[in-house]
């Protein structure tokens, strides 16, 4: 089947782990070390962004430090200790004039309360730029932190996204578009029949509203998900806009991309709608050779302790502690990530093992990124990897994810970025003012417009 | 006994309902009628706030739209719609530079995971600027949206917010303040033995921690509290170091205050480490004849849905609709107000209601500012009083409730504040860089610390 020459621009979204997505970032000597606990290292960051034209930046979340071997996680601070992203992204806001404010925030240890009014109050006080990440947590040490002794199970944990979603979009209805009407000579600042009460009664949530909070700019803000499964494909056809799910090669990708758009279909809504912008993480040099050694010299910051925790949490909680980094891995090791393959659709780890490298071998090939794809090469070879992808529909943007902080965005703006504007690749100037406009994406209309 | 002369200054807070405190005040020509969804609005009033050296800046807060008659609840909207205050304030802590930002968030209806994580990010992203104003919830529509047939009974509520504020506390102290020690040399970001796992169980929470945020800057933000009750007093004594607890005459207030200062001293606290800051409504004029014009010409603004739907709040759900607002009011009206001065400690309904007034004088005088003390005067008049209740040790500040805004703020500022400082009552600079310095407040060390 030929493929449709594309009219659209490609979309690009930042994804900003404290010092760096690589699992090292931290000990590069460039690295804002800092970065968890330094509010102008983001502002610096989205700053970046804004006058590069990203859509969005975009913020990851957990509602707890990491569990595991405290001697090599305090070598590893990734997931250890950051702001809270949506009070973070809401500082960003107000030194910002387009940039897309994206963060995740749970429906797993939330109340839909909170969560609708405060994505309200962030997208009122950003002008419409705003994005939620909607997960469950599915880490254990998340339920400890708020009175459960367990994790909710899988099916429940969906399940419970799926209500909590549709409630967070009625209490974003509380009030239609044209409510407040703030009439002074009639004393009336709102009319009244354009309140609305939800009275949502489920099976996991039971809330009355209305919400405190205007109708947000854009309606509901835009509704991000990261799935990967089968499950989570339906669920994302059904709700999401934005999708960050890992695609690591072309074949899987144009396959995601073909079947999601088409789930969309059946739901009634058009492929347009649904933008896939899979995590990207570039390391880009002057030429493919110096992209090759930065890659190397980050790998080589690994810490054994670091490298070992990483891999004996990916296998299950595998003790490696007395294996040697020198050697080539274990049987039990090749044996438990064949097992790993199986449940999972990446494949690097196995593809990794399977030529017996050395362990430390290992954590450097799966450390930087954990999986997922690493576009390492000169400007112009990232710059032809992307448009590939993006001119063969395997997707419609990318989340891009600097291997350290700030200088590996800085790298990729002044040397992709001009390459991607010269093939009229990507946007010389923001469309619009809210993160939809940018994205393309439409402006929902209320339930109670739709049904009257 | 004779009062000791007083070596510090006055503290000055600024609380901000959307358009003003006045229950009319957005009909007031002159306020910002759009307050409830303009951001730029507070980034106004903050910015000239710190201009004029206040310590800080307040925000209410209730997570639900106020219940009643909705046919009058849309000609007072100070309650219906406004922004989450901590997501404001992360936007105003990114461009302000020494103004203290204190919000409320309420025990009844939140996590304390959640709780400590926000206000630990907002501590470290306004380098030590915030407050918590810690309340339990006794509005019944806020249970309604969180899955809650009824409130919490008033022993439960108070209970409950205790344990919610030592876990908040607890996980505060998560990472010691010298956890970081951020070196590359030795791949060690962090000491792993100055990371602490709380595991509370207590009746209302469980939470194992740690917390995934630094310690606060301020190690706790400011402990705010606005408790009139006897049993408020005890806990108050016990953890708050900021109060903002109504006092409407200046015997009330010394008493208040010689208590307050004494129950400190029973918990081995010092006095000077809990400041007592009420509410104060000033209204402004060149002359007292003018001011008390505004006075008068707010009042009138208060539309008679609205008059009655308060007044009828105030007494249990009394229906005022048939009463006509320009007769004396009823004997119905007058023993309600009655019983309810037995039950509460303002007085200021029952003074109004004796001399008979009619219904429409009856809320003109209770609605401006909901029985909270209000000051009508000349600049002088104004300094006068405050300089009176300062210097008598009523207080040790006052939290200036302007009656509509941006206007209200700025008379105050341009008038009164100049005489305060001319006295030597309010400061011309800030004494330092965070709120507690700036509140002359000490940082507490960890629990660990104390401990070791």
């Amino acid at each position: 089947m030929p493929i449709e020459k594309r009219r659209d621009r490609m979309k690009l979204g930042a994804f900003f782990h404290p010092t760096g997505n690589h699992i090292a970032a931290w000990l590069h000597p460039s690295a804002q070390i800092d970065a968890g606990t330094n509010f102008q290292h983001y502002v610096l960051l989205a700053q970046m962004a804004e006058a590069a034209k990203f859509d969005l930046m975009f913020l990851a979340d957990a509602v707890a430090t990491r569990d595991g071997n405290l001697e090599a996680l305090s070598r590893w601070p990734q997931y250890m200790a950051y702001f809270d992203p949506l009070t973070l992204l809401a500082g960003i806001a107000a030194v910002t004039h387009r940039l897309g404010l994206v963060a995740t925030m749970t429906t797993s240890y939330n109340e839909p309360y909170t969560v609708a009014r405060r994505f309200a109050s962030l997208d009122l006080m950003s002008k419409g730029r705003t994005g939620w990440n909607i997960v469950t947590s599915s880490n254990e040490s998340e339920a400890f932190n708020f009175g459960r002794d367990a994790h909710f199970g899988h099916a429940e944990r969906y399940e419970r996204a799926d209500e909590f979603t549709e409630v967070v979009k009625g209490l974003w209805d509380s009030y239609d578009d044209d409510a407040f009407v703030r009439d002074r000579q009639n004393a009336r600042y709102f009319d009244p029949a354009k309140l609305h009460y939800l009275n949502h009664k489920g099976k996991h949530f039971t809330v009355r509203g209305p919400l405190n909070a205007a109708r947000p700019v854009q309606g509901y803000p835009v509704l991000v998900q990261a799935t990967a499964s089968m499950d989570g494909r339906e669920m994302a056809a059904r709700t999401a806009e934005l999708l960050f799910s890992p695609l690591n090669s072309l074949n899987d990708a144009q396959q995601f991309y073909g079947d999601i758009k088409q789930r969309c279909l059946r739901y009634g809504r058009s492929p347009d709608h649904i933008k896939v912008m899979p995590g990207l993480n570039v390391i880009v040099g002057r030429s493919e050779k110096e992209a090759l050694e930065k890659q190397e010299y980050l790998n080589s910051l690994i810490h054994p302790d670091v490298g070992k925790e990483l891999l004996s949490h990916e296998l299950g909680g595998l003790d490696l502690s007395t294996h040697d980094i020198e050697r080539p891995i274990a049987d039990e090791v090749v044996e438990r990530i064949l097992q790993r393959e199986k449940r999972s659709h990446s494949g690097l780890l196995a593809d990794a093992a399977r030529t017996r490298p050395t362990l430390r071998d290992l954590y450097q090939a799966y450390g930087g990124a954990r999986g997922q794809r690493t576009l390492v090469g000169s400007p112009e070879q990232v710059a032809d990897s992307m448009e590939e992808w993006f001119v063969q529909r395997g997707v419609d943007g990318f989340l891009i994810q600097p291997a350290h902080l700030p200088d590996g965005l800085h790298e990729f703006i002044s040397h992709v970025i001009p390459i991607l504007r010269e093939r009229g690749l990507f946007r010389e100037e923001y469309e619009g003012e809210t993160l939809r406009e940018n994205l393309g994406l439409p402006r929902p209309a209320s339930h109670y417009e739709k049904s009257a």
